[in-house]
């Protein structure tokens, strides 16, 4: 059990008589004991590297089932998660680009951002109290009548990318993860939704298949094309900054440079 | 503005005819990628050590006035804090004691904690999401009518202390910090208050006075003994469990050690 | 194949005419290169913990025979490796205690030493020089007609440790290996010097054995008592200042101190 | 003054009656410490990045007049820091360029090196030694007649650079300060040398004076032309792999690149 206490000087602070001796022993207590500030240790990130700050859901398995998330997307959740992302980017807007599927976000800082002096402790940690409070704050606007139980938790790390590729290899990463796991995860909720196996069922039904198989059994069984599921499921919620690409009719020319390119069809020469 | 993307895989996935080429070809692609994952540091902290996660409310001085805390002190908003590192350490148990005041909390894991594998990013960032989502959640319950205009952002750190001497300090010093500050506020405000003048009239009267005038202002002007004042004002408050003691009669025992200690009462060989 | 090059600036200095601008241009080069300096990062070692510089030889099986070491124990070898470490130590006053054996050497520097501004980069590669180039420097005195093939290389490390106890059993740690390694060494070497085994007949023979039996090989073949053999070759080398014991009659205390303990005999207190 | 000591076990291993439970225990005990190995830090250098390593001579003013070098420059130091620095790449032959100056030298490892995984300490204290071991080890071929009067010490420091552009702009760093040091040294000591004026004088002479005023003050004072001074002075050494440039007619190849560049003329795209 938690106690909570509200501390005692001790016999430091008695009686009035010696006010001038006590508080200004205390002004000097603080400077004899700011030696400790020494202890802190320096985290600033390497210049010209991309900082990407990565936050992952704490428990977020037994929390979406609390909390009655539609399987195998519930769209108000991934709404939240990009209402929360989005939250976190108007207050840093170094932030040039974020990437998010199912419970975690990544967002990434330009190689020239000095916000917090590139302190690794500083960003990762007000990228993760902003998505947190954030998230609490917008929730009823997501879950309506759903109440939130408990607040959630969110842990995050920081990696530091040096060149354009590693940094578009990241965000590729992440997209293939979202990729995967989302085929998967629609194969196997219309086998237990549609389907009627059990989850248990279902589970060996697609253990051991490749991509192709899962497309096969979603087409051939339940005539689910998988490409027309929504691309939102499918690739995961990206946030850019429109004046990014320099335009004022951005929206067109971004459009277009998507389609010819794969997988992380990003531009990231304006980061 | 920000812009919402879902991203499109280009021509990868135009037609059902290869699918078996294209999907396989995403998971390789990803352990394609997958390299990206070594640019992650290692940021274990030291053995051995107290790991301190000390969090500071973002622009509280102007959250505070947007949301009329009381001055100089909200107990509404002292309480919520505490709520929410009360919420962090029921998260964390190796957490063993957190100290707060004013819209900073620190919290003191255990030398020989494991959490997280005692990894420093791991830990801070879910010490500021836990206690930030908490801070929302239960803020109606501690402001009521009070109506939360925006989620609120705190930053945190971790500090290593490998002594008890340099962890007795680490909270001497920042409870020296609380003491100094709430005997400036409580002239300040008590001027402004009670005596009628403006904040600047004010900050010029407090102007190089010690402590001892400070006490003296409150005394004879207005006839407030300082060390009447409550102690969770003058002190901050200390978060322990109950069983750290050690013992069944926990609070006796705790209150008869505090009377002998000066500053930061704290027996830390149960830590 | 190396190649050395003394660069040329081009033309941008190719006649005496127009020096004003070339050169003060070259300063305004130089600040403006200078940038990358923000490059290099704090190493800072953690504040109140010891530490400890551990160096080992590269290679030094391949060059303990191009030297014709004797086996198990060159004492040359041992002599030049401690004569090394003086240097290192007599170079660096804040290094408290060293201890060595084969080809390793461990620095332990005093809690509150600041030299280098406790930098890790700074103390462990002033150690790694100090004792290479020493190793160098005094290699005939202990090696005579033996020449030296080729420079040596020791690499090293850095690590810390919050209190006595870890330290002690840091030191504890080497002290053991070289006891296990010298034991079986002493072991294997007899059975082919004096046994007339071949080395893999000495490996076999030895394979699976216990300290126990090591001993009793060395005892009842060989009329060997293993604990006749020189301490230094069992127990290492240890370097301390005198006036470490705060005493002018050191010697006699500190014998006394090490018959009562065991394995790593030392007091720390005096760090 | 430092003291030598062979530790004893005490009385661990007083009689050989006991020996089995003794020297079991050592091992036991030696597992039993081996927990101090969880202490040492993960310091791996973030993957593509180019790792510098750079030395600097520790108290090498003191040490070139101990050892009577020419001023301003002494060709035999110059060429045993290159010898050494030699020494150093062909023992680790992922350093791609060596730039050295003075009583420093810089290592450049390629971006994508995987020596000693790339762990910072391993990768500076190698270099530090084996240029110091080096040091000594070629002496005498470079410094004939003059004695080394004691070991020297250089220390070190890793820096990580993300991009070409970062690197050029470092290596551009310390040829510009090469420059600027050599033409005031040339000034300097040419003064002394040749105009008769004391340390002090040459010193006052030349405060404030822009390099345009210092090539003035060479060439009609001492009819100097700067640029005629050999080039390994004014720009420092070089050293690189003939094979870097992938090609048997390396030379032509490479002068003719370094004429279209200005201050550090390095292609580094081969790195």
């Amino acid at each position: 059990m938690l106690r909570q206490v509200s501390f005692l000087f001790g016999n430091l602070t008695k009686n009035r008589g010696n006010f001038a001796l006590l508080h200004t022993g205390c002004i000097m207590a603080k400077s004899k004991f700011e030696y400790v500030r020494n202890f802190e240790s320096d985290d600033t990130c390497l210049r010209n590297c991309y900082i990407v700050v990565r936050l992952d859901g704490r428990n977020f398995h037994k929390f979406s089932e609390q909390h009655n998330f539609v399987k195998p997307n519930d769209d108000r959740a991934l709404g939240l998660m990009s209402r929360s992302a989005r939250s976190v980017m108007e207050d840093l807007e170094d932030i040039a680009v974020a990437y998010g599927q199912s419970d975690e976000f990544s967002f990434v800082f330009k190689r020239s951002t000095n916000w917090f002096k590139r302190r690794a402790s500083k960003l990762m940690t007000h990228v993760a109290s902003q998505f947190s409070s954030s998230y609490v704050f917008y929730w009823e606007e997501y879950f309506g009548g759903q109440p939130l139980l408990y607040p959630p938790g969110f842990d995050g790390r920081v990696v530091l990318y040096p060149s354009n590729r590693n940094l578009r290899d990241y965000l590729s990463w992440r997209q293939a993860d979202c990729h995967i796991n989302n085929l998967y995860n629609t194969a196997f909720w219309t086998l237990v939704q549609k389907g009627g196996l059990s989850t248990n069922q279902a589970d060996k039904r697609l253990n051991g298949t490749l991509s192709a198989d899962k497309n096969e059994i979603l087409f051939s069984e339940f005539n689910i094309n998988y490409n027309d599921e929504p691309a939102l499921h499918r690739k995961g919620t990206t946030l850019i900054w429109e004046k990014s690409f320099g335009s004022d009719t951005a929206a067109p020319l971004r459009s277009g440079v998507m389609e010819e390119l794969t997988l992380f069809p990003l531009h990231l020469w304006y980061l």
